[in-house]
């Protein structure tokens, strides 16, 4: 059994990866640090833990974290992350930090996105970017994995397969994104006030969202050449859930439709997480609810010569905590699916 | 491994059941039968299951199930489940029936309720009522499980210590339910719409609903007298969940606040399923949602002499399907829990 | 014309009052305050309001109000209000008092469970309580009105027939509300957000919400006997609505149910806003949506003896603002529903 | 004062417009037809209506329609406004077509993609397309106006500005819409069930939807070249609500972004209905919800040299009833804002 400590547990990330650890046949939930709920059980906070565990949260420290843990699932805000880290990664922890502090390769683009210095360059360049479905192979030896974004998760699976073969052109790649109001934190402010996101859509920060660079700079991995991304996301009015729709331009807009969907069934065939419809259907969120797949329909408009492409996730599943533990396993050596396998509900 | 049928499996409790068989690590889910669904796969209706389950809805059949199957879990409408329990039995199934129509002990209450007569009486008398909370000792002996109706379920849980205790006077028990959406089945009606069901609350069929002579044949049995129920159900707009609130007077109007509290924890000490929450709280259908766990909550109105105790539960889980599964554990000699821990989702 | 300030014009009560005075033909909307919005322009916080008005907010100030206006909205905190309403009125205008400051009868009452000294007891005395279904007679010539609580409006509608006929017993009357989240204001917090407040019921302060005063101080006054009243109310996933299902203990069980009816539809025949469904038809909130409208359904338990009524009012219009503005119309010598007759939205 | 027919009026559509013309002051709603509640009371279907009118539904009939009525909004499905419309216009009534019929100017095209051919290609040639923002000029003189669909009217709106101006180019505008679920209309089906719309959002009917030839025709006559537009409709968790985003290249990359802005301010400068936001907010559907407004968001993405403009309507608002009303105050010489001014509702 591996000793897992979830950091920032009371967060709705945080939440998600202790529900998953305490299912998880080979982890042991050992901690759960909240500054503000320190003292307070777990189920105090969320009845829905009472029953299955009896932990308290903690206050966040290195020193009793690298006593009792083998590893740490980060789910605290930038900056956070990345002071923490180098002390658990000394302690001999592995860590999987979920916030945006070790996602961005080049410490140039954090400082400038982020609006502060990175304070540890060197784990930056250490760091393995926790998207298996993009390169897995350098998992399995990593002392710290970076968990990708939600939106650059969704974005990235649905636009890769496209990209990567050279099927689209990497040039002005639209992406409108629809997140569920979970993406936007647990603290309440006016914007997840019920009353302003019930029977609400709205775009915010287009061209402007800190997942910009992320997905670019994925994006531009796959593609072997410069990516550029127009990205606009929405806030709809459900809890949780992620839709990525990207729009590109193909190639050579005589492409015939079934060989763009024949290239996205075989990118994924070996992926236990990723489900590539039948032509002609496009995911729901409402099918990856609670769990960390990605389901993903793409067509091909022969009438503007555009690939579209969309993929389904959970915002906290595969979007956050589930992906995080699909790494925590390939860290430690288990199959990815371990403990991620349950069916999602359908209601 | 217990290999086990759900009949009816397209409907949301029979896909409920599936999603739990299919997790449950002593049962294999061997049939899933729809008349309207037949030929088609699961994961073709309900993408949410692609990567889970190969199978496909096949049509009823008695032969058909009992070729293949230990037990079946009926998930079809009254009457269509009465006609097909005996042959599963005569077979040497087991069978747990999530429908009414092993409910009611007395046949005649069945036809005046149901409208319809019933057509095996005698399965009537050996059917056991299938909510362990009240009593589980005939459960492991049973060939055939009535699972409770899902208002019935959450309206004695909320009611049984109080009347039970004598605490509580059987006269005039006020039980004002509220459920979430998906309570009134998969069929689309003018009901069902989104837009009819969003931002509405309303009551319907109040004093009038089938699940009355249930509730009351339960809590009279537990009561020790006659038990008469004023019951209200409600539509709120939520999927799922489900909220019972009972209102019962006082048998002593000076009795002490904290004995009240003190005997509902009492009661359900035991419970994997059922937790009281500490006093001064009540419980959300949000805390429960995707489990087969009860919350509840009770507090004594001084000022009227009332008790008011609220339960909790997910209408397809302990409601319905979860609890057919917590049976078919009893029935097959495994812990009750089996297949039913994990922890739902906070958000 | 009249000239009318909103104070406290920023909250969902007191944006509603606005939204109702500019659409009325009388009424002119002089004046808005807010203090934390304080020179910002309503449709800059607002969108809605765009092209409509192009007045700011302004902070709240009694000399300002007195030089421009006629009569005033207060749609602040209780306490604010009665500390503002002395001043208004000694400068001539006509107050409609939207907080619970001017409803409470007994300033001791009112201390008891706004745990703060009534600062003004001669104004109590002379307040109008405004539910004019109840008691018109004096709105005319007030100067000060008392708005009802959202939960007093829907619970006194649906219980006063039968109480005040004397068909129901006055002795434990059961209230059971359910409240769509707007109830809980503007305010973000923990239960109004969207997360919390989704898929989720849950009963609040069971027995001990501050309208239960109010409510049997209206209950009293129509029966002509104490009436004594458990109130439960419930939180439901929707931004407005109100639904109140009141049971109360038929003084006579043989009474016949459609006498019952019959009584409903007399009291309220003569009134504009109130609406008696046929029997066998219980209202929903989504039917007086946006209006200032009540709906009315109810029914005679035989079985039990019991008289059940349930109201829906929209509670931030005849639960609130909608209702400010019918007792202003009285106020005025205008016909109560000027302004307020639009139909409401079906979807 | 103008006697009004609504043909279809059960429909959300119908009822909508039902709602507008009782609030008018010049119109007089005189029939309302239903094939299917023929003989009901419109307030004894939908309760939101009682005490507003006492009128009935009676089946749809040309001959019923020319007596009583100075002109008819027709609010039926495709085909059946066609073989309906050129009765009522021989009869001298105007006409007001919210279906599909009369918007594509090319029986040709409208044959391809309603697959049926247009049976009076005569009036197509005649019908004045009713988005007013367009062009208005035509609308006073008209007998036969086309109401436009949800789509094409927050689309065009969105689009218009930059493709007139030629700041954006013709060609692959991509538009990803996002519609409330009323936009499916009342007929229950699996789509439309509330277990299935909430917590869903997915594209559907991707490049193949029916508003596509109509989002062009509109498009190419405003740019004076052919514009092609990638479509790709969503459907989000709500009742009412249409937002149309949409990425247009930029034809100058090097174009100021407060340049595009005040282009569109400008555009839209005298227009009653249509507001555009300050630089840097986007708008929700939820500011004009229950209103005839569109508000608009502009911005340039430099990064990527796109126009990105967003468009939110209420779908039967603008984008059905209330534009309609919109159209009809115009062919009886009325102000276009005539009885649709009236604020929405903030929450």
């Amino acid at each position: 059994m591996v000793s897992v400590a979830v950091v920032g547990a009371a967060g709705y990330t945080g939440v998600e990866a202790m529900r998953w650890i305490l299912a998880h046949p080979r982890f042991d939930l050992v901690m759960a640090t909240s500054g503000a709920d320190a003292g307070t059980r777990v189920a105090e906070v969320y009845p829905a833990f009472a029953g299955s565990t009896d932990i308290a949260f903690t206050a966040p420290d290195a020193e009793s974290l690298a006593e009792v843990a083998d590893a740490a699932v980060l789910a605290v805000p930038h900056t956070a992350a990345m002071a923490l880290a180098p002390l658990l990664l000394d302690a001999g922890l592995k860590v999987v930090d979920l916030s945006a502090d070790f996602r961005l390769t080049d410490p140039a683009v954090y400082e400038q996105w982020y609006e502060t210095p990175h304070v540890c360059p060197d784990l930056l360049a250490e760091a393995v970017y926790g998207l298996p479905e993009v390169d897995r192979s350098k998992l399995a030896a990593a002392r710290l994995v970076a968990g990708p974004g939600c939106y650059p998760t969704a974005t990235t699976l649905a636009a890769m397969p496209a990209l990567e073969a050279g099927v689209a052109k990497p040039g002005r790649v639209i992406v409108d994104a629809k997140s569920g109001v979970s993406g936007a934190g647990r603290t309440p402010t006016s914007t997840t006030h019920y009353c302003s996101a019930n029977e609400a859509v709205a775009a915010y920060k287009v061209g402007a969202h800190r997942h910009i660079p992320e997905i670019e700079q994925v994006l531009t991995g796959v593609a072997g050449e410069p990516v550029s991304v127009m990205f606009a996301p929405h806030l709809v009015p459900m809890a949780r859930g992620l839709l990525s729709t990207v729009y590109m331009e193909a190639t050579d807009p005589s492409i015939a439709l079934a060989d763009v969907h024949a290239l996205y069934v075989q990118r994924y065939a070996h992926e236990p997480f990723v489900h590539v419809h039948d032509l002609g259907r496009m995911p729901s969120t409402a099918e990856v609810r609670g769990t960390n797949r990605a389901a993903i329909g793409v067509t091909l408009d022969e009438h503007t010569g555009t690939v579209v492409a969309s993929c389904a996730i959970d915002n906290l599943g595969k979007g956050a905590a589930g992906q995080g533990i699909q790494c925590l396993n390939a860290m430690f050596g288990l199959p990815e699916t371990e403990g991620l396998d349950a069916v999602g509900a359908v209601v």
